[in-house]
């Protein structure tokens, strides 16, 4: 049935679409990531947010360093099934800077998010 | 201006980089696309979402066919600047299948979302 669901995905020319992890209960957008056919698996599998690093080019937990990973409450696709969506329980920050979000900042340079951890207490 | 805060946007190899619309007001993901340095400069300059079409190679204004516009609140960026996030307020629905997100199925298939306008009376 898994592969069913992940097979319905359109994955792009890399084996991979974008995802976007949303605060399912704040509706805050956390961050935007890349899932493989194996991090989705992965995800469906264990309830917690898997995605795939294009920098390490390798399948990752979130939170599994850092501790602050994300309980998946549900997975939605877009129309085009290019697009995922995970919405999450965060634990602590999504963003490795110490922010609730990634987005924490407007295209003017403005910080407008949260700092919710000091990285350096984190990544040690 | 523009141009500096549109050059610290890390654009891929393709010149684009994904861009999520989000309900400013309900906080609903939308929909994702990208966008070029030009869509980008578009949307600041005219305050409405513009994008760009991988498929048809064009930039594109959301709504200019259905008139289902984006009103632009807010644009982020995220940590790594290779992601864009605008907060608007849609008119009509962002999705062309009639939906108001394009989010609007779980992986499962299940149709959670809401149906706000028939496409066929839109795009005639």
């Amino acid at each position: 049935m898994t592969a069913d669901h992940i097979s319905s995905v359109n994955f792009n020319e890399n084996g991979l679409v974008p995802a976007i992890a949303q605060d399912a209960e704040s509706g805050e957008v956390l961050m935007l990531a890349y899932v493989s056919a194996e991090a989705l698996d992965r995800t469906r599998e264990t309830g917690r947010a898997h995605y795939y690093s294009r920098s390490q080019e390798a399948l990752w937990e979130k939170g599994a360093t850092s501790g602050h990973t994300q309980r998946i409450e549900e997975i939605r696709v877009d129309c085009d099934r290019d697009a995922i969506l995970y919405l999450v329980e965060q634990t602590g920050g999504a963003c490795h800077t110490g922010y609730h979000s990634c987005f924490f900042r407007r295209i003017d340079d403005e910080t407008v998010g949260e700092k919710v951890f000091d990285p350096e207490t984190v990544y040690d």
